[in-house]
Order: structure tokens, then sequence, then C-alpha cells
């Protein structure tokens, strides 16, 4: 029985120049940290990302979902989980401040993923094996699917399941293989040619076959010359993304992603406002073939199934500390597969969470396993910090989500 | 010079079942207040309006976006809003609690709005007055309109203006004969059939010639009854519209509205989710020539454009108390006048705000003067209360904004 909350507003400046990109130019990265106290004397730790100020916010909302969990048991609240979801986000006063966007719904995430940390846990597996294991019913139950009625009713989500078993024994070899990861601290927007240069060929060293440069600077012609840089030395077979972070208006971004084509991006991300689902189409057609990728900053599985639905995105990177935890994060999956598009996770929670996430979308979902993002920055303050070796995930084998933090000094 | 900043959490319980809606079953009306204070003793006044829960957030918002406005003058200030705006709401850091939506962008709206204010008082003239009065350029110098490059440029901005002047002295008629109201408070969710006959049966004889029910049952055969039930009251000229609050799924919605439309309604609001551009598209095209409305939870101008692109709304409800405030409304209301859609805010102000925004949109951007939702239920707390008489608003001679809220007792 969930007998006691604790909310933590925990904050970590970076080093000079790292997590910068075109519009975020000095953040801190921040967690709202759910914890749900079991009287079995086990935590449940879950939280949502952001970039410092404000996240004091995310932290005052999670309090009041948290609160609202007291005296249940996990496992039944997890057996029916879709409807608390349901019930939670759509809380008639919270609700106006959103609904299902800005701090109420992070604050949804953070509490959200402290639930599934504590199933977990209290199952005593890794979270990717408690979700590779359920039943597709068992699944299904978890998931809140209102306003997709028209595109994923819960007898299409449990036919998506059915249609992959086959397979999935093989797909489990990715377990001993490790999941491959993309390094996306190459390129942040502060950092000069000639430490993207020396970046890019470590990388390359360290075993990564993916990497990532920041651009949508003012001056088009230093994206153009630094994406040269990264695909010099990356060589022609390693992919290199490219990543605007909304800066672009859709007609900047026509005439810059069609100059940026010449490096071969695998794919060009966030080129303008998340919200403008058109724009995204427009561009997507005018590119074509060249992908975009977003969803960094999409808050929900109904814009998730409009960008899907318009067919403008070649990637879809929903995170799970973005819209509302595992269980959205697990929707907008069964979505993506029903489109065929891979799922790409942005990794606000630095890959600890995702990690479980991806393998889960792999072994039960038959999602191909592309990559993994991955950023180090906070790597020293995780209790199991996500273990990186020749450019590929270890499969992590603690129970629950990795991602319990170290107290602070 | 902004001297002072003082940020009030207020919160109005309402009646029994007074303001109630399918989703919204017990809201507590509630402003985040931001003042500014002037060295010269004005104080401008705004605010976001929330149901109550989390409106703490809001103001703990509005003090982050009101401090930085201290020690500017206000002329100074509105002489280059456009770029004032785009700063604060791209904040790096707490950029990422929206963008543009949520907690964020309500407290944008409390903290642009006193800005308005401050300025209409300093100037000494109503809202409506001052905007009216204003040339192009400096209407435009007041907006960002970043991320419509592709709709609505500068130039074409301006164009919008110009293309109006003929026929503004005409418009201004409307000065001395007020703007149009349709009451809200005949049909709240939580009344019985008796009481929305009666209420109707009211506002018919106060002289509306609008009125709006509140649908979105579980029950549809309840809707259709009471939508029925005000149709008898009203008869064949009065406008009547019914209102979903986001209740339905897109199947639900495609059968109840063509079930709906034999009592002629006059437009359907939010049938389902505010985020679901593609599902009132779809249902839009099913049920023409009947006409959606939609606004009332929209954020931000960019996903107005898209709406506006779709044209899958027959009205647009933007409330300048939920978008970035005063500015975005303008923003707003010139590409629902390039797409020639009328704008019919949701009044969270009460209309207290919107009366001076109509008379703008009307006088200088050409808009058709068709009616203002109106909710009486906080107008005792008002220092000048919008006055109603025989359904049509009054005209505000006030210099200001009409937001000065009474002290709380």
């Amino acid at each position: 029985m969930i007998q006691k909350i604790q909310i933590n507003d925990t904050r970590f400046p970076l080093g000079k120049g790292a997590g910068s990109d075109a519009i975020h130019r000095d953040p801190i990265y921040s967690y709202a940290v759910t914890q749900l106290i079991d009287d079995s004397g086990i935590t449940g730790t879950g939280f949502a990302f952001t970039l410092g100020e404000g996240n004091d916010m995310v932290c005052r909302a999670a309090q009041f979902y948290a609160e609202q969990l007291k005296g249940r048991d996990i496992e039944e609240l997890m057996s029916d989980f879709g409807a608390v979801f349901n019930r939670l986000s759509n809380e008639q006063q919270f609700r106006w401040l959103g609904p299902h966007k800005g701090v109420i719904h992070l604050a949804l995430a953070s509490v959200t993923n402290a639930c599934y940390d504590l199933w977990a846990k209290k199952r005593g597996v890794p979270l990717w094996k408690l979700l590779t294991d359920l039943s597709p019913e068992a699944i299904i139950n978890t998931l809140d699917l209102s306003y997709l009625e028209d595109e994923l009713s819960r007898d299409q989500a449990l036919q998506l399941f059915k249609d992959n078993y086959p397979g999935k024994e093989t797909r489990k070899g990715i377990i001993s293989a490790g999941y491959p990861g993309y390094d996306t601290s190459i390129g942040w927007f502060n950092y000069s040619d000639e430490k993207v240069r020396e970046n890019s060929r470590r990388a390359v060293a360290e075993g990564f076959t993916a990497m990532k440069l920041k651009v949508g600077s003012p001056d088009p012609e230093r994206d153009i010359r630094r994406s040269h840089i990264v695909r010099e030395e990356a060589g022609n077979d390693i992919k290199v993304m490219l990543d605007a972070n909304q800066q672009w208006s859709l007609p900047q971004a026509l005439k810059i992603c069609k100059a940026l084509q010449s490096m071969r991006p695998y794919w060009i991300e966030e080129p303008t406002h998340p919200d403008d689902i058109l724009a995204h189409k427009t561009l997507a057609d005018a590119i074509a073939p060249t992908k975009l990728a977003l969803g960094e900053h999409v808050p929900n599985r109904i814009i998730f199934k409009n960008y899907l639905q318009t067919g403008s995105a070649g990637f879809i990177q929903v995170d799970a500390v973005r819209v509302g935890g595992v269980s959205e994060f697990i929707t907008v999956s069964l979505l993506c597969r029903k489109y065929n598009i891979p799922v790409v996770p942005h990794v606000g929670d630095m890959g600890q969470l995702h990690q479980h996430l991806v393998l889960f979308n792999h072994i039960s979902m038959g999602h191909e396993a592309l990559f993994l993002e991955h950023i180090p920055h906070l790597q020293k303050h995780f209790v199991h910090p996500a273990k990186i070796e020749s450019g590929v995930y270890k499969t992590p084998m603690e129970p629950g989500s990795s991602c319990d933090l170290k107290p602070l000094k």
C-alpha cells in the first residue's frame, strides 16, 4: 500500500556549453521527482524533466496527483491504470490548466513513472521484463485510449500485440546484444567547430554508429559548415542527424533544409514550432526523401495522432518524461506501430527509463531496434547509471526503471 | 515607470450548479491577477482565468514574467511589445514547460493584459478607444507574428488593417448602439430540464437574441431533449448554440451532432479534444452546413493557424485570458479576418476585457459584430462590471480594460 509521498525538486547545473541548442542557451537539467513509498519499504521513483526555472511548479502539481494515490495497492492500481490515468488527467479543475499539456501533464508523467517503477520493484524485476512478460490485455489495461477511438480502439490495440507475437522470442536476442545508442553530445550549439570535429572523431572511435549535431543558427552558413565537418569525420556509413530545436519559420526551414540535404542527414529534427502540424506536413512533402523527426515537445497522444495522420514525421521522438509517463508513451508507440513509424525517444531521462521502454517496444510490439539517444551529462547522479559500451546500451538488470537518484550532498 | 508588482490568487466559489458543464462539474472561477504599479500611482490590472486548483501556479509563473518588466516605462514597452512578448514567451528555461501553452502561457496572459490596462489608463482612455485610435503600424508593433510567416507576414497584417480602413467611421456606430450579447447561463449542465426552460424564457424576455445550452451527456437522449426545450422557448428566430465541452470521441460526435441538427443549432461547440485538429476537420465536413465553434482551450496562434488552414472552425472562440493576452488575441483575430471566420471570444474574463476587444475587432479590422458571450456570475466582484441592457453590452467608458476587481473582504 502506498503510504507516503515524497516530491523532490532536483536541479543539476551543467558544464560550460553542454546541453545548449538554438533555443536553450543555458539550461539547468532538472527533475521533478515523485517518490511513492510503499508500506513494505519499497520506494517507487519517477520524474519529469525540465530545464530548471519552474521545476518547482511541476513538483507542486505532482504532489496534487500523488496525494490521490495514497492508500492504494500498487498491483491493484496497475491492474486498471488506464482508468486511473484518465481520471487524474481529467481532474475537473486542474484540467483547465492544460488539458493534457504543460506543467500539469509533466507532473502526471512524474507520478505515472513512479507507479511503474514501484510496480516493477515490487515484482523484483527490471521494468522491461515486467512489460515484456505482461499479457496484451494487462498492458492495454494500463493505457488510456480516449480520444483515439477513430484510430486505435481497444480491440485494434490488442490485435497489434497479437500480430507481433510471432518473432517475440527471436527479438529477445536484443537483451544480450544490447540496444544501440547514438551520441547527442558531440555537437551542442555553443561548441566551437573544432570541438565538434574532435567530439565526432571520439564518438566514431567509441563505436557509435549515429550522432547528432545542433543546427538552427541565425547564420545558416554556420549550420551547413558544421554539418559537413561532422559528415567528414563520420564518413559515409555513420548516420548523422541534425536538430534545429524549432528555430526556423516554415519559409526558412524550406530553404535551409534543402541546403542541408547535400550532407545526407539521416533526419532533420524539430525544424519549426512543435504545434505546427501543417507546417511539418508541407516541409516533409517538400524535402522527401529526407525525413523529419519530432516529438520532444509534443505533450500528448492526440497531437501525435494528428502528426501520424498527416504523415509528416519519419521518426517519432515521444519522451516518457514529457507525455503523461510510461502509460502514454506506450499508447503513442502503439499508434506509431500502426503507422509503421519508428519510435526514437527524446531522452529527457538521459536514457535511464527509455532503455527499458525501447526494449519493450522492440520485443513485444515489433518496433525496429533502431537506436536510442545517449546523453551522458547526469550519469554520476543515478544509482544505476545506464551503461554504454561500444556505442550500445547494456540491458539493465536491477529491479525497477533505473530512475533512482543518489541523495544530494 | 513600473515600480511595483503585485500578484493575487483570487478565487470565487459559485452558486449550486452554476458554471457546470460535461467535464467541469464543480468549478471555482478564479483569477491569477497581475498588478503593475506605476510610479505615477496608476495600477495596471490583468488576469488569466482558471477553474480553481492550480491558480497558485499561474500566479507563481506570472510573478516570474512580471519581475522582468520592473523599471520599464509603459509607453516605451508598448511601442515594441511584440518583441517583449516574443522574448518573454521564449525564455529559454521556462519555455520547456510549454512552449506557449499551459500554466506558463496563462501567466503570460495575465502579465500582458496588465500591460495593456496600464497603457490605456496612462492615456486616460478605455482600451477599445486606445486600440481603435492606434495606427496599423503601432498595433502591429505590439504583436509577435513569429511562426506565422507562412500565413501572416508583417506586410500582410498591415494590409489587412489598410483594406478595412474604409467603413471604419461607419462601424463606430457600434459604440453608441452597443455590442450584442448572448446568454450562456441558461443551460448549465447540472441544471434541471425545468430550470433550463425557465431560464430560456427569461433570456428571451430580457432581449437576448442568442443563447447556449451545455450538452455532452453520457445519455445523448438527454442532450437532444434539452436542446429541443430551448428551441421551443426560443422560437425560430433566436440563435441557439450547443456546447459539448470536449466530451465526445470523434465517432460519438459524428453520430450525436447529426441527431442534434434537427433543432438547428447555430453552432456546436468543442465537440471533442481541443488538440485534435483533424478530428474537427472530419466532423466539420460531415455535418456541414452546421458549423463548429472552438478555441476556448486553444492556447496559441500556431494551433489557431492550423485550425484555420484546415477550415474546420466556423467560429473562433479565442480567449484573451487563455492565449498570451490581448496581443496574441489580436494576432489570432487578424488570422481569422484573413480567413473570414468570425471571432466570438470565450469569456473567461466574464466579458470585462473582451467587450473592448470585440469593439476593436469590428471597428478597426472589419470583423462582423456578431455577439459576445455573457456570463453574469462574477459581476459584483468588478469595480466596473459590464453592463448588459436588453441583451446588449453598453460600451464601457472608464479608462483601462475594465478588469479591476474590488478588494476582497
